[in-house]
């Protein structure tokens, strides 16, 4: 066997305005890197406690059962489901794109019994549509809905649907990983029972950790489970002994150094404030898509239910999408998304998430789209996608 | 809700001598607070290239499926077993620890037949019981053994298992959380078909990363299953197409910043030499050893078989041991582990992986051991271990 010679890490600097990750805070990456204690470190456990009581409020809940799985958002979305469903439970879930549809596969792997409700890729569900699903189906487990569609930049509206759930003896499951941080996620007041989330979108952190809070009635189904949960890795009943002020029991060695991130960057989002902080994703988002539409890109999610974190605009008509991308990254050293699945070759998906959403990373994109555009020989008045952000910047 | 008050990060600065996290080289903290690239970025791919190069070179094997699992070490147990394991699989599994617990609790929850050879914790298995029970149960799907057992300091032999497995149609699942980058793992030479490990042990990165290999024999029976994997974040057939060259498939966003420190972590083993590295475990663990007996300590594992990277030792007789642990991480800034289950309040467990094997700090441990128990009333001549350690290292 030959030994790999590899050379020192010098990668380019990129300005991430993908689905995610986003930029990471200086201040992030400084903490990070501090060298570490052990897991079970006195230090370490005090931690712990200050990075739960900074995710109760960012998720605005009193949820004792609030933690960080060692696991990216993706982790987080199957101790959500593992959890909470076992076999021949039905679960209603709704899939309007990629998210949506990796829960329905997650409840098939459960032995989930799944009903699923499809709406078209940018839409949303409106309250009654789940209502009906909860009235036909009977004994309901879950409700399981994405409250940001990261494949397609539509937000889901919330409000409601936990005491619609709730009335029928279902509980409510919400993926907020392009939302928490980013935009309004109120577990407690919208009386959702499972939310989980992702460090590398509006937290501004390194992908590697999963937000996650559970409601105490979620708590009392898990607890109440007649089935081991199939994942150990995940089983939220030995994970909470870890977490648990108290217990600290080892379940697995945590990930330190991303708690470290997490806490910096949960320190980050409180000091901005949430109000302030929400307010600063519209504000750029708007500017964004106003200088989109100068380049001949119209919105894909459905009008009233845009992300601001997540812009997904259909590409302007003619222009084959992919070069444009690679001319970014590789001429601007800018990163954008394109479409997933049905939306493949016909959209972009421009995150403003957390870090990433400033003016200066407006502007740079907007400009670095229209020269790319120009360059790709289509007719673009220079300068007025630009105007047309700051314009709405001064609104 | 009250917004928490969180201070900066000042943790203090610990000697990692526990069952991991080990000390982490700062070349490796440095990478790892790099700004991020996407994940799917042209770069990014290429440092996964450079990572799995690396990885195979320290598992001594030419698989191509080699890749890091975006959890930590049990993780990477889980990964190993859910992909192999379908309900009704026969497993045989050595369990003479908490890591063979966990294998066969693992079995369980994938609905496998468990077939549970115990050892008394410190002891391993002679390659004739596994064949007896190979010859026992007729079809057997895998035999699982854990390679260096945190636990109790033991250290299974593997040589000649692979062969016995594969005469009966058996794969055969090693964990290697504590040995590899420690001492001899040879992937392809031994047979073993699945392999996992840490990152925070003998490789000395922070944990949160999963090490793993599959045999092109272990792919095929992933290939063949009848039944989807339990585990959506940890279906390798899924997560192979985004590790695949030339596929790289969006599965889920990969720890970025993770990957980058066991890129680091991986250059060091690879600049120090495997058999220089393990000579240096061997090296500081035989120095440790003679100071601990000068102690009053003395071995938990078999003769012939202790773990150079974890040295598990039981406590001077009539010594409180917890006191004495608590005495060194308050007084010294060391960790040192204690028991687990059975072994509670009876043994310690140092650890000497990788950057945390170093002659200085088990000169370290064995000054503050000795000064620890002088202060708890017990009789020791003051320089006596340290004497021990150095005519060892002078040998």
């Amino acid at each position: 066997m030959v030994t790999p010679s590899v050379p020192e890490l010098k990668p380019s600097s990129r300005l991430l305005l993908g689905p995610g990750p986003s930029m990471v805070h200086p201040r992030v990456l400084r903490a990070m890197s501090t060298p570490l204690l052990g897991h079970l470190d006195p230090e370490f456990l005090v931690i712990m406690n200050e990075v739960q009581a900074m995710l109760r409020a960012v998720f605005q809940t009193e949820n004792a059962f609030t933690i960080a799985i060692s696991g990216t958002g993706s982790a987080g979305m199957e101790a959500a489901l593992v959890n909470v469903v076992e076999p021949g439970d039905t679960v209603v879930v709704g899939v309007n794109g990629v998210f949506g549809t990796r829960l329905a596969d997650i409840v098939g792997r459960c032995g989930g019994n799944l009903v699923k409700l499809e709406a078209p890729w940018g839409q949303v569900f409106p309250p009654e549509r789940i209502e009906e699903a909860l009235k036909k189906e009977g004994k309901v487990k879950a409700v399981a809905v994405v409250h940001a569609e990261t494949s397609t930049g539509a937000q889901q509206p919330l409000d409601g649907l936990g005491k619609l759930c709730h009335d029928r003896g279902a509980l409510l499951v919400v993926d907020a990983v392009t939302s928490l941080g980013g935009l309004p996620v109120e577990v407690d007041r919208q009386e959702i029972d499972v939310c989980y989330s992702g460090t590398q979108k509006c937290l501004s952190c390194p992908p590697g950790l999963a937000p996650l809070t559970l409601s105490p009635r979620a708590l009392e189904v898990v607890k109440a489970r007649k089935h081991k949960v199939q994942s150990w890795y995940l089983d939220l009943s030995m994970i909470a002994d870890y977490w648990a002020e108290g217990k600290r029991a080892y379940h697995h060695t945590a990930p330190i150094s991303m708690v470290y991130a997490l806490r910096e960057s949960l320190r980050i989002v409180l000091e901005e404030g949430l109000a302030a902080r929400f307010a600063r994703h519209r504000r750029h988002s708007a500017a964004l898509m106003a200088g989109l539409g100068e380049l001949g890109c119209t919105p894909n999610a459905a009008e009233g239910h845009r992300l601001p974190s997540l812009n997904c605009v259909k590409t302007p008509p003619g222009v084959e999408e992919a070069p444009i991308r690679k001319a970014l990254l590789t001429g601007a050293d800018i990163e954008i998304g394109g479409g997933l699945g049905p939306l493949v070759g016909k959209v972009w998906r421009i995150g403003l998430m957390g870090e990433s959403a400033r003016q200066e990373h407006v502007l740079a994109v907007l400009a670095a789209l229209e020269q790319a555009l120009a360059g790709a020989g289509r007719s673009v008045k220079p300068g007025e996608a630009l105007a047309a952000a700051a314009a709405t910047y001064a609104a």
